[in-house]
């Protein structure tokens, strides 16, 4: 445990009260230290002539890593604990989204302008001219973002309000990132003729659909449906997002280690919705050998049990994950906590690049194959190398709300990849930065352009 | 036509270049007036030695009398129309609404605990204790705004998309008065089942369900059945919105003339959703003798065409509005424009009281019977009196909100009336100042408190 790494997903703040007197404060820092704690900011609250307050944040790895440090910090005599709190509830706490007015009503004026009568003579506009509803409302810069909460990050089903904290999340994202206005919707059903119908229903006041965390093999109907039936572009991040910054950091990584995308050997373990995603997109990609393991081992031919996603990249090997990974080039992972060992890494071919994507505990922890492996990334923000859908689909809505696009193609998401991969460039490109930060501003707007250009290539942009 | 007042939904801003000499605006100004444009804000925007280019903003009473007098301006000599502008239409393009982060992501330790890994700790606590998603999400302070576009205003059905336009504005004012999140839902079905099937599959991210513009009588069959099978609460503003703004102008109308509730007639015209459920709480309230019209003239009980709802306000009289009109203290329209005469009026008894709610055009133009009536409101915000749902479904809802409310009850609304009516003091009173202004800020806070108290009384409260 103790080499896991502290993060602020584990931040609290201990509030203390020490004796106005010097040196007090180093005990604590010690302790804290001793205890495996990182500690941030610490801030004075107030000071007597007697007592110092002061707040500490403070980094741990788990819930119970915080626990031990709160208490040795309590074991140090002539300190007070005041307060603990933790920070990553306090941040979630109300909710992290709000809905805003783009216009003050502060007059008679205003409402009748932006609401009854005035606003009567829009909806007659778009009533007779329904193609209107992109210039006079939200639509054409608003995204649903649609779960049913069977997937919710690497927790598994926690339903529909379990899976709100991270829709809201993402709807900070799509802000934050590309100036999109995200709606999360969570539903309340898991059957996807059910899904299919809502997200059907409410779809008049969005541009886009994001689909996230439904578990596969129901979100491979669910959006193949909905794309059919509905003239918005639906995109389930969780398969193309996840595939699309896969595919940007595996062009960078091939450079490093000069290797070409036609030559190697894949080992994709997962086999839900990112990890079937992440194998077609890297065949339309040019990839030649991949093997897709699922929690039995490799997706062979002679399994019985194959779903018919699956099936499509049963291969004549059979065995285990281990099996599969011997003279691997590239494994990637989209499965769960620790299922790869050093072994298995050191049985890959040279330059082994390792992507452990599986959120929020990596299929192998970076520090035990620091020195084993040519590129390692992880889907974590607190490890080098974050293979994070915020790279992409920010800027994917952006390119396709901006062209009105009907649909999406993977055209978009090859060229996406690309516009990911460019932004590193080669003075740059190292074993630690193989894709760019997602606070690179130039991210979205890049990813967005190439879309709209592949839309319209493709031709299903429609301004 | 003339006998109309210009308002600001027909608004619009002419930007015009002048000769730089003493008295070219004149003219302009006096053009405007002639043609009956109501003149507000002149801009100066650009000097040059031998020009002017100034911005007048001129309310117009309909989009023909706009072109008239844009076309009154063109006729003068020297002066050059640069642009004209519609700024209702200006307003509303893009859309009125946003949604927005709370929180600024602009660190890897922001990313980390509003979003992976952080979040899943967030999701994990709502899973393992679901009422968790009241105080670590958005869902304590946010309501759905439901629609299927089928009554949108009194403009009819004009269909999801149609509809956008009244929940964005809808929203707003949730935000503006009461600090509520609104999102729209515009569903692209107006039937029954499937209304009630999506909005439950919707549910778990709103802490309270506001319908709107569904027409009658599906409204009261989705408002019931959503009411029975959800544990949040559910008001269809059309319905009761009305009925308690109606109340509370009724309550102040009726010390004016000295008349008591129990005592008086009231004639209400138009038996759709708001109609019967202005009827329904004015009974709760004490009326007496309530006459219903629809277009086919008064509900009686020799009519075989009533459904069950007008069947519960059918009487024993017949005969037509105007019929219905004579002798009546009250007159409530919630029905079309100009379907009540001055004659109808002069038929009422002493002191007649006369809502003319129809939107956007009342029931009777009140420049027409301006000195035959003691007291007239309408639903329009550039009248006195405005019966405007703004002074309820705010208040409500942050009551209904902050208490946890699982349901709506009369309680609730017969309080929220008395509490609006209440803020109007009896030195104010005055017959063109029955109601508070929607901007007197003290509504939205006195409406939120009584509807707690009685959500507490009538046990339906759950914090």
């Amino acid at each position: 445990m103790v080499s896991l790494t502290p993060n602020p997903s584990f931040s609290l703040t201990i509030r203390l009260q020490l004796p106005n007197t010097a040196g007090m404060l180093a005990p604590v820092v010690q302790a804290i230290a001793d205890a495996g704690g990182n500690i941030g900011q610490i801030d004075l609250i107030e000071q007597s002539r007697k007592t110092l307050i002061r707040d500490i944040t403070v980094d741990a790895f788990s819930t119970e890593h915080a626990g031990a440090i709160v208490e040795a910090v309590k074991a140090l005599t002539d300190i007070v604990i005041l307060d603990v709190y933790d920070r990553t509830f306090t941040l979630h706490r109300g909710g992290k989204i709000s809905v805003q007015s783009k216009i003050p009503l502060k007059s008679q004026a205003d409402l009748a302008m932006a609401y009854t009568p005035g606003v009567g003579r829009i909806c007659t506009a778009i009533a007779e001219n329904p193609h209107e509803v992109y210039s006079l409302t939200i639509k054409s810069n608003t995204v649903a973002i649609v779960t049913d909460g069977s997937a919710v990050l690497g927790l598994g089903n926690l339903g529909a309000t379990g899976a709100l904290p991270v829709m809201e999340g993402k709807a900070m994202l799509f802000k934050e990132f590309a100036g999109v206005d995200a709606f999360p919707i969570c539903l309340a059903t898991q059957d996807t003729d059910a899904i299919v119908e809502t997200v059907k229903n409410i779809a008049p006041v969005f541009g886009g659909i994001n689909l996230e965390d439904i578990s596969a093999p129901r979100c491979f109907e669910i959006e193949a449906r909905l794309q059919r039936e509905l003239d918005i572009p639906i995109f389930h991040d969780d398969q193309h997002g996840t595939a699309i910054v896969s595919l940007a950091a595996l062009m960078n990584a091939l450079k490093l280690v000069k290797k070409s995308i036609d030559e190697i050997q894949i080992v994709i373990n997962g086999a839900g919705a990112a990890g079937l995603a992440i194998a077609r997109l890297l065949r339309k990609a040019g990839v030649n050998t991949i093997i897709l393991c699922d929690s039995r081992g490799i997706l062979s031919t002679t399994r019985p049990d194959l779903n018919p996603q699956k099936q499509e990249f049963a291969v004549e090997q059979s065995g285990s994950l281990a099996d599969a990974m011997v003279g691997a080039d590239v494994f990637m992972g989209v499965s769960a906590p620790g299922v790869v060992t050093p072994a298995m890494i050191k049985a890959m071919a040279r330059d082994p690049i390792v992507f452990a994507m599986a959120n929020p505990i990596p299929e192998i922890q970076p520090e035990l194959v620091a020195t084993d492996v040519a590129v390692m990334a992880t889907g974590r923000s607190d490890y080098p190398n974050q293979i994070n859908n915020v790279l992409a689909f920010p800027g994917i809505f952006r390119g396709a709300l901006d062209c009105r696009a009907k649909t999406m193609t993977t055209t978009m998401f090859l060229e996406a990849a690309s516009a990911i991969a460019s932004l590193v460039n080669t003075t740059d490109l190292d074993k630690e930065h193989i894709i760019p930060s997602v606070f690179d501003e130039r991210v979205a707007p890049t990813v967005a352009s190439a879309v709209q250009r592949a839309a319209r290539t493709d031709g299903v942009a429609d301004d």
